[in-house]
C-alpha cells in the first residue's frame, strides 16, 4: 500500500469528520499546515518520540500506543500553562499492517477528541523500528507561560495524581495500575488554571526526583520534601520503603504534573478550584534536595530515566 | 552519557549562541517552547522523518544528514510562500557517539543559519535505528498561502533547479552530483516571492511526475509537459531517453518548486525577480498527466517515491 491510501484511510478521513472546535485554514493534505494563533497569545510547541521496546513493551496494544504518543506531548503543553490545539504525527513502520493502523489511529483520535486537539499534518514511513514522533502544538496568552525558572523559596512544592504509578505497572504487567502505564491522562485543564498562580512548574515524565531537580536547578534553589505526603496508591503503599521511593521518585512515565506557589496563591487557587493535587514540600534556600522520613534526612540516589 | 549532557553540549550552547535575528520567548530548557507568530500572520507547520538507511545511505555523512534533515522541511514550508523561524528535533539514535553528533549539529546549524531558522525544542532518544524528525514552524501573512487546489486550465507549470539530479546521485555515488542528493537547497526566498503570483505549489520531494499529480488532483485538472523543457544537468543530458525520464519524473530528493500561474502573471513575476525558473507546460482540462516528445505523446509510468 502506498503512503498515500495509508494516510487517506486511517488519518486525513478522520481527522477532517471530526469536527474541531478550533478550525484551520489547511489541515493533512498540503506540504505544510495552515492555522491562525488567537491575537494576544503566544504560540508554544512540543516534541516527543516513543520507540517501540524503549518508551513501551513491545506487547503494548497499538491502541494504548496511540492514545499514549498524543498524551505524553499534551503533558508537556499542560506544564507551560499552555492551551493545546493540534498535532502532527511522524510514523516510522515496519510494514504497513492495516488492523495495527486501525488500533493505533483510533487511539490516538480517542486522545485527540478527549483534549479538543486535532491532527493537522504528518509523514508516514518505513523503518525497521517502530517509532512515533508527535509535535504538539497550543498557544498562551502572551508571557504567561509557567517556566522552570521562577521558583521562590518559601514557596510550596505540589504534585497533581499519585506517583510512581507507571513505574510499577511497567514492572508488574497485568497490575490493577496497567491503565496508569497504557493511558495517562495529562493535566491539560489544571495546567491552564495555574496560569495566574504557579511560580513554576514542570510535567513528570522522567521521575519526579529528576524532574523536580530540573526546577530547583533552573530557578537556583534548593527543597525539603516530605517523602510520606507524596500521594501513593494502596499497591505502593504495601511495598518496603526503599523499594516504594524508587517507583515513586526515579519511575518516569506519570505524565503528572510537578508545581511551585507561595503558601497565599495556594490558598486561593484551592479555594477558587478545589483540584486534586497535593502539597509535598517546600522550596528553601540552597541547591539540594533534601527528603525526610520522619523528620529525618534519607539519603537516596535519584536516577530518573535514562535515554542513553 | 545522560541526555541532559548530550543536548546541553551539542545543541542547546550552540542554539543559545546563535543569535537568532527572531528571538523567542523560551527556546531549549523547558517542557515546551514559546515564540510570538507576527499580528496578521498564520502559523505554518511540517513535519519530515529521515530514516537512516532508506532516506538517506547508511555511509552519508553526519554533516549532510544533519543539513538535510532541516533542508527537507524548509522546502515543505517555502512549498507554502511561507517564512521559516524555527525548528524541533528529534533525535533517534543507536548510540551516543560525541563524533557524530559534533559533526550532524554542525550540518544542522548551517543548515539553520544559512535560512535563518533557529532550534527551539525537541527530544533525544535511543534506538536501534537512526531516525530524524524535524518540525519546521514559520508564518505567512494571513490567507496567502499557496496551496495545492487552485491551478486554473490555462495556468503555465514550472519548475525551479534541475530535475532528477539528487536521483542520479543516488544510483552513482561520488558523481559531480552528489551534493545535490547531500546537501538540498530549499526555495525559501522564491517560495516567498511567489506569493503574489502562483495559484498553486509543491515542493518536489517524492518525484515531479507524482508531485505535479497532486497539484493536478488537488485542483482537478490535467496537464501537458514538453519533456524537452525539463531543466537538465550535463551528466543527464546525456543519457537515453527513458532513463533520463525516469530519473527526473520518477527521482525523488530534488527540494525544487513546482507551480503554477497566469502567462500574465508569469510576466510580471519574471520581470520583477527575474529568478531562475524554467517553463515545461500547461495546465488544461481534464484530469490526465500528457508527457511530449517533440510534440507526440510518450507513455510513461508515473512512480514516485513509494514510502513502503
Amino acid at each position: 500500500m502506498g503512503e498515500f491510501d495509508l494516510i487517506r484511510r486511517h488519518f486525513a478521513q478522520v481527522a477532517r469528520r471530526l469536527q474541531p472546535d478550533q478550525p484551520v485554514e489547511m489541515g493533512i493534505g498540503d506540504d505544510a499546515a495552515v492555522f491562525n494563533v488567537p491575537a494576544g497569545h503566544q504560540l508554544v510547541c512540543c516534541v516527543d518520540t516513543l520507540v517501540a521496546g524503549r518508551h513501551f513493551p513491545l506487547d503494548t496494544p497499538a491502541h494504548a500506543i496511540g492514545w499514549k504518543s498524543v498524551a505524553v506531548n499534551l503533558s508537556d503543553l499542560a506544564a507551560m500553562g499552555a492551551r493545546p490545539h493540534s498535532i502532527l504525527l511522524a510514523l516510522s513502520l515496519p510494514s504497513a499492517d492495516d488492523d495495527w493502523l486501525c488500533q493505533f489511529s483510533q487511539g490516538l483520535f480517542e486522545c485527540c477528541q478527549r483534549y479538543g486537539v486535532q491532527l493537522i499534518g504528518g509523514d508516514t514511513t518505513a523503518s525497521p523500528t517502530l517509532t512515533i514522533t508527535v509535535t504538539a502544538l497550543g498557544w498562551i496568552p502572551s508571557d504567561q507561560a509557567i517556566l522552570r525558572q521562577a521558583a521562590q523559596v518559601g514557596d510550596l512544592i505540589c504534585v497533581t495524581g499519585e506517583m510512581g504509578n507507571a513505574a510499577y505497572a511497567l514492572q508488574h504487567p497485568g497490575s490493577a495500575l496497567q491503565a496508569t502505564l497504557d493511558y495517562p491522562h495529562p493535566q491539560v485543564s489544571l495546567g491552564q488554571q495555574l496560569r495566574d498562580y504557579a511560580s513554576s512548574m514542570i510535567d513528570i515524565s522522567d521521575g519526579l526526583g529528576q524532574d523536580l531537580g530540573h526546577i530547583l536547578s533552573a530557578s537556583n534553589v534548593g527543597a525539603v520534601i516530605d517523602l510520606a505526603k507524596i500521594p501513593t496508591h494502596p499497591l505502593l503503599q504495601a511495598l518496603p520503603n526503599p523499594g516504594k521511593w524508587h517507583y515513586q521518585l526515579n519511575g518516569g512515565d506519570d505524565y503528572q504534573l510537578c508545581f511551585t506557589l507561595s503558601p497565599d496563591k495556594f490558598n486561593t487557587f484551592m479555594q477558587r478550584y478545589a483540584p486534586p493535587v497535593s502539597v509535598i514540600g517546600e522550596i528553601v534556600d540552597g541547591q539540594d534536595l533534601i527528603l525526610l522520613d520522619r523528620d529525618q534526612s534519607v539519603p537516596f540516589n535519584i536516577q530518573g530515566w535514562q535515554h542513553f
